[in-house]
């Protein structure tokens, strides 16, 4: 693991780190946010997942997490959202689809298989190489993301509830299977399985018999991609029959940016750290 | 004036303009957050100046203050830091000069004096637009920015104490004339005229009977501009033999970047908001 820099923010330490990635094949590069707690020993952890066309800087220049993450003291891994480089193959011009668009999934058709495998990368490769490096309590993780990186944390959360003990999205897609700009991409990357698709989709795998302890969903009523992107009533109908506690806040003029991921950013990580 | 942008940010609005200015002789960018209390009334202004290299979007994007203009009802203007365009000479590849560094001054020299005069900018045509255009009250104004703009907080404050009822500074370049980074800029804007140069420097501002009423300077001591750029020193020695109050606070650990001046952001504009 490389470390291309270091800074000091809010008594805590913000880096960025390159590695080798066994299941992208490619390197990978990720930001990690440790709180000043970390100087007396290992701190939660608190992934956040990007969306659609970020990498890791995203969020790390406009998310605000670091005040919060340094008064809650937990650690914020920002992965990026896709493997990227010369060798990995891409569909150029498509922002919905390639290179900053994995969906989080584990792809299966050809040519993709080979780097599109953000779901292990996730859950498996990049935990472990956390643990590792980083003074962190892996028995204490969450899982948060903003719109394709919300589907990518309830999904998460819903496949290894033993793993993650909180979840919380903001503006997420509650039903990519069918949503405009994601129903493409999971064709190409998963074939034509409509099982496999349900495997990577909230409302679908609460349907589906997947359970977790509660969720926390922050959604502007100005977003631009509510009604055909993100739909979170979806979300809402398939909690409710499944009995699953979800706190959905429809935010009164907020848009998709990150002035209202940053708006609600002190509300997640504080749900976060009381549950963690 | 044609605004660009509107976003909901902490109940506030967060607007991104353009405008024609005759003072710098070209379309000129700025942002603005009006906090929510504007909704009930004029709120108080407080300008942030950039530092070299940067547009309105550097601390739009990484400053974050919109979470503490919101609590302490403050609007933040967020100028350029220089006039662009076709038409406005630069000096390619020198970030020291022209384009993205204007220092907060009216050049002199030909070509830069037809448009490199953001000193009258700040201090007069963009305050008469933002005067017409928002909720403001402008009989409660502060001044505060980092780095070339933090010179430019100290200096227009100090020529302008009626304006301004408060100043403070992130890393700012305490006695430009003589620094690495600046004194060739003054050259070329201002020509061989020390007294000229001696009324934008904030030391030599203050040694030559200038005053204001008191100062915040928060400065990162493994600022790597520290030595040869910024020299805090020089302008604690000025304040106290001028008798102006200074609180200089060296933090440790911080470097130059938004990682520090958003982990200070909060201080600063509670610091101002007690004075407007």
């Amino acid at each position: 693991m490389e470390t291309h820099s270091t800074a000091v923010a809010f008594g805590g330490t913000q880096t960025v780190h390159t590695h080798a990635s066994k299941v992208c094949g490619c390197d990978m590069t990720f930001a990690v946010y440790m709180p000043p707690q970390a100087k007396a020993g290992p701190v939660p952890v608190l992934w956040y997942l990007s969306g659609l066309t970020c990498n890791h800087t995203n969020v790390m220049d406009k998310g605000e997490y670091r005040a919060h993450a340094a008064k809650y003291g937990v650690a914020i891994i920002c992965p990026d959202t896709s493997p990227r480089g010369d060798n990995v193959p891409d569909d150029d011009g498509n922002w919905q689809f390639g290179s900053g668009a994995g969906f989080y999934l584990d792809a299966t058709a050809e040519p993709w298989r080979k780097n599109y495998n953000m779901y292990s990368y996730i859950t498996q490769e990049l935990p472990e190489l956390v643990a590792k490096n980083f003074t962190v309590d892996m028995k204490r993780q969450g899982v948060f993301g903003h719109s394709m990186g919300g589907h990518g944390a309830l999904t998460i959360a819903l496949k290894n509830p033993d793993t993650f003990k909180s979840c919380s999205a903001f503006a997420p897609i509650a039903q990519p299977t069918t949503a405009d700009w994601s129903a493409g991409a999971f064709a190409k990357y998963l074939g034509d399985n409509p099982e496999l698709w349900a495997e990577y989709d909230a409302t679908l795998l609460i349907e589906n018999g997947r359970r977790f302890s509660e969720f926390l969903v922050d959604q502007g009523d100005a977003d631009s991609f509510l009604d055909d992107g993100l739909r979170p009533w979806l979300l809402k109908d398939a909690c409710e029959k499944a009995d699953i506690p979800l706190t959905l806040r429809m935010q009164p003029g907020y848009d998709h940016s990150y002035f209202f991921v940053s708006t609600f950013m002190e509300d997640h990580i504080k749900w976060h750290a009381e549950r963690l």
